[in-house]
């Protein structure tokens, strides 16, 4: 699956492919890949969702608008936004989907099953 | 926040930043950004993540390594990695949150606290 | 464990203790006990939670507070939460937790922890 | 909504309308209420599930099962059911829903969806 996740990517870029090889090597180097089941990783890719989601949990709209201006707040965002990214990318990784891929295919489903000027409804489809 | 989610992307290559965009405009399209607040974004990616979750929770751990062997689960698995993918993207496009800069950042401070020859202990910490 | 997650009932009364007893039969009744591990109970009630937050995800405060007004709505909150509490009670027979026990001492320990004419703040604790 | 949480009550005896009702009592004098909507609160109890699943993560099938005879292990799962109970109860007040009477109908509807001798499928579904 080689520049599966991000296609060819310059030395140094940033790139989704790029962070990917690196999850596995750190993984391989501490030799975590016992843990690294499909079902483990789906569950820790949902119990860090849910640390995202706490931050949020009590907030106000304002203050939810508001987060990323709390430094505090803003740091524990970025750090469970990693958490999630890692998770879903080695999650990707062990079962061999391609995460970009998955997306552009579901952004295409999703651009005829809701033809664009469509009015907003009061539930909010996946993929939105 | 040009390209900040991968950097300059040739057109037509699949990359993070290119995906984020379309999923801006298929918002805009459809005129669902008052519901994209971090709040409900983070709450609708709690919940696909448990989607994921779910396909897996019965399953034994011979089943879920050849998840992706089954036609319908293979298919769910893929939709449900692109709804998870797609609420990250959407909620970091409105918290100003660049996904692969907060994933690199993370994986730096993680070297540091998880030295590289450590023995696997029972409990695998954060970003494995 | 006799009565212990709800004291000695009346014959036909509701109770937590009796409701248990109905769920360790109806699973013992179709074979289902080898998939009721901590692990995979653990993973489902999660699952369901998600299931319960999702009808809210993108409700205004206002469409929220009155979602038990709209009969659909208020269908899928009532089978969501005893979905939520079956498994609950499923993963606490199995763990042999009180889940009744296990709430009063948290209490307990909450009413010193959250003397009781404290401010509210911005972020509320567990169990509030 | 007097007793609604599990009958009439013997003073001390515990049962899920006392709790409930101290429940009520503990948010009541730290005026807790406001943040205690419907969403908020199915959010919260996702989390709290999030965080109940966390201990088993990355355990072994054996590990889990022996979860208990850890003592930290075994004080964090009494907290996080304590929670997700706590939470469970108090969105159920809000909205107006006995979670007992709830469980009880879908137990019904699952023994007429289910009929007693099936076999175990792969894939258990809700409420096992």
């Amino acid at each position: 699956m080689n520049g599966a996740a991000g296609g060819a990517a310059e030395p140094g870029e940033l790139t989704l492919a790029g962070l990917r090889q690196r999850l596995v090597e750190f993984a391989a180097a501490r030799r975590w890949e016992p843990y690294h089941t499909p079902k483990n990783l789906a569950a820790a890719l949902s119990v860090e969702a849910g640390e995202l989601l706490e931050i949020f949990q009590w907030l106000t709209p304002e203050q939810a608008a508001a987060v990323m201006s709390d430094p505090e707040r803003a740091h524990r965002v970025r750090d469970e936004v990693a958490d999630v990214l890692a998770y879903l990318v080695q999650f990707c990784t062990v079962v061999g989907v391609d995460p970009l891929e998955a997306l552009a295919a579901k952004i295409e489903r999703n651009e005829h099953r809701f033809p664009a000027p469509g009015a907003a409804s009061d539930v909010n489809p996946d993929v939105g």
